[in-house]
């Protein structure tokens, strides 16, 4: 172990990072600024191709930090036999959910069986995908132990998961505290070496599984208080109340109350899989996840609801939604990034079209509707002004980006139906939903 | 409304609180040292008896504030006619479930009903009590008509929900910002006027309604939370992982996480009960509160959940429950009060009377268990000491308060269940529950 920390110490060590996307990406930034060698691998060429132009691939991350860590030594590569050259490898696929809404950890094993054949006496291997706790111990180490290497004595296994959060502008990959969990106390000690190279603040835990139930729960608390606060929504909607204000008065309570927001339902790659991570793995022991699943039978109803309440506005105005022309206003799935994966508002944007709505939509951060697996847009973003507004029959505020002119909107949408309380509802001309 | 409001702003207005207990004696504080005139109202001999004596009945307020008030003109009485002295009445009553978790207004209802003979023009009444969304529209305001006066008129009809958080060190009752509901805008500019002469921060809300709904949220999203962490347990446990371990790690996240601490159930006059009242009034508009509900459900489950463990941590050591000496460590029903009411404790003690356990409690905030509706133990505090502890065939930790003697406690006892991450469990001496 001595070897590896002193590689670490003195810079000598080469980081390897398996899966260069949201995660990847910037921590590959990190660790080269922290001076020591990072090596990438991913399974796409065109994603190598645009690293090595200098292009950043995330809209938040600017392209001169691409450069900078190229010109600082940083390679990809999609040969992963050169995962032999490396002192730590750091995993960082995704970890989606099937069709049955079940762990897909192809991803994962995909990797370890690419990097298993070279896996040599001395490296580290860590985990940073969110996933069910035991993943670790029973996915991670049979490829480890298969290649005649055993944690703690001439090998490290670690668990530390991601915590990116992508358009924050307060944290970042170095400053955000990192939860590392060994399989065995050199593995976290070798852990800690690694981390500590880059990362401001590190949190040990007692296991790896530990490491993977933490990080469930960060996500099954977002995940049920987006719930709650949805229902409280349908709730405070049909006594005729306000949610937004209701919070915005909660709020101001200086203890024992922390403000979550309703919406459209919950999008991204965390809130709405990571948590039936756990609803499987709890099966294993006989129970189940009540709040989990509760919370994503609320969230997933968000669409449905939204349609709703637009079917609901336009019908007060004599017209039906068939035929009618709607603006979705905003369809990354959060404020203020470009992200578009689980974005309930690609969700209300179906149904509205199989309602036979002609639909449109406006986000500055996505100008044309990428490719996605489950649906199919040929849609470019409709430039906001007066009379492309005036144009619709509705606007349905779905993504509340800072940039749009709510003001403009506001002047000159005949019929909006607002999701996120930016507009202040009259239940004729603004409507919450 | 001048008069009303020149009346307060010269000090001259005496204010009425009706309901001296957990909120009416720190609001009565509050105000008389704002330089207003304050009568009490309550129902007990007993407790008016006590105030003019200068004790105080709560244990967090000493009796030197009652002391002051007193000499500064505060009375207190049993005679509601008095009502019409007051230019302001706050009622401070509680608003308990009947058996059937219905809501329960026969306090409200009969306060509302002793004072309204004595209504007249030019009163304000203020509704403090946690309520069901339309209590204040629907329940006080038929008081107030059928005395003939009409709010907004000829008399201001508010709703302003008490956040008190006994035990609290760095708020009290003027610091905590207030909300503030009027059934009318001069209604509101009415309250505004009464509760801005001593509270800091004043939170206009738009309606009585929405007031109603704001307090109900804070106490549901409470409830709802601890209800999350307590099914947290369950599966953290059954994974053999350490819940406090996992939310002391996880709450390194600086955003979007925020801690909550399982126990076993939850207690007080507030999470156990208000979330209900918005169950109830959701059926009128054929809503159910499924989160409420469910996390109701988890939580009322712990007491039986604690009892399990401790039947199978003593079984392990070869013993039963039944005549097994068993300490409960902290009856009241949270940490550093002395209040009992709703204590979860008192459930797991029930229960393990039930099994045949022979069952003592220490709690140096509780001396002798008081008399209660539901309960009845006839004990007092046992003394902590390496002896006493000695003694028990186990220890059950249900409330942490700071005062405890933790390190004496873990040397001594025989074996420790523990429901507040006190101690370290080792699956054989220390057990989590």
């Amino acid at each position: 172990m001595t070897n590896f920390i002193d590689r670490i110490a003195d810079r000598s060590a080469k980081i390897g990072i398996l899966g260069l996307g949201y995660v990847g990406i910037p921590l590959a930034l990190s660790i080269s600024r922290s001076g020591l060698k990072v090596l990438g691998f991913d399974i796409s060429d065109e994603r190598i191709a645009q690293l090595h132009a200098g292009s950043s691939p995330i809209r938040h991350i600017p392209n001169d930090e691409i450069v900078a860590i190229r010109n600082a030594g940083f390679e990809a590569t999609t040969d992963f036999s050169r995962s032999a050259e490396c002192d730590a490898l750091i995993i960082c696929v995704p970890t989606p959910l099937n069709k049955f809404k079940q762990p897909d950890l192809s991803f994962i094993e995909a990797t370890m069986a690419s990097i298993a054949p070279h896996l040599r006496s001395g490296q580290l291997v860590s985990l940073e995908s969110t996933t069910w706790p035991g993943t670790t111990a029973e996915v991670m180490l049979p490829y480890i132990s298969d290649a005649g290497l055993t944690p703690g004595e001439d090998f490290y296994l670690v668990y530390s998961p991601e915590r990116e959060d992508p358009g924050n502008e307060r944290y970042n990959t170095q400053t955000i505290p990192k939860i590392v969990g060994g399989h065995t106390s050199d593995c976290l000690a070798a852990g800690k070496a690694l981390y500590g190279a880059f990362i401001d603040t590190l949190v040990p835990v007692s296991s790896t599984q530990t490491g993977e139930m933490v990080k469930l729960l960060e996500n099954i608390h977002r995940s049920v208080n987006i719930g709650l606060i949805n229902e409280m929504k349908l709730i405070a909607e049909a006594m005729g109340l306000d949610i937004f204000e209701v919070i915005d008065a909660a709020k101001t309570k200086p203890f024992g109350f922390t403000a979550y927001y309703p919406g459209p339902g919950v999008g991204g790659h965390c809130i709405p899989i990571d948590p039936f991570y756990l609803t499987w793995k709890a099966r294993e022991f006989g129970l189940h996840t009540r709040f989990i699943e509760l919370a994503g039978e609320i969230n997933a109803r968000m669409p449905q609801y939204v349609l709703d309440r637009a079917i609901e506005a336009l019908n007060q105005h004599g017209k039906a939604l068939r035929d009618a022309k709607i603006l979705a206003l905003g369809i990354a799935y959060k404020s203020g990034v470009d992200d578009m994966r689980e974005s309930p508002s690609v969700l209300v944007m179906e149904l509205l079209r199989e309602w036979g709505a002609e639909v449109s939509y406006s986000d500055p951060h996505v100008p044309v509707f990428p490719p996605m697996r489950e649906h199919d847009f040929d849609l470019s973003s409709v430039d906001l002004t007066p009379q492309t507004l005036a144009a619709f029959d509705a606007i349905v505020v779905l993504t509340d980006h800072a940039d749009f002119d709510y003001e403009m909107i506001m002047q000159n949408a005949q019929l909006i139906i607002d999701t996120r309380g930016r507009f202040p509802p009259d239940g004729e001309r603004i409507w919450r939903a």
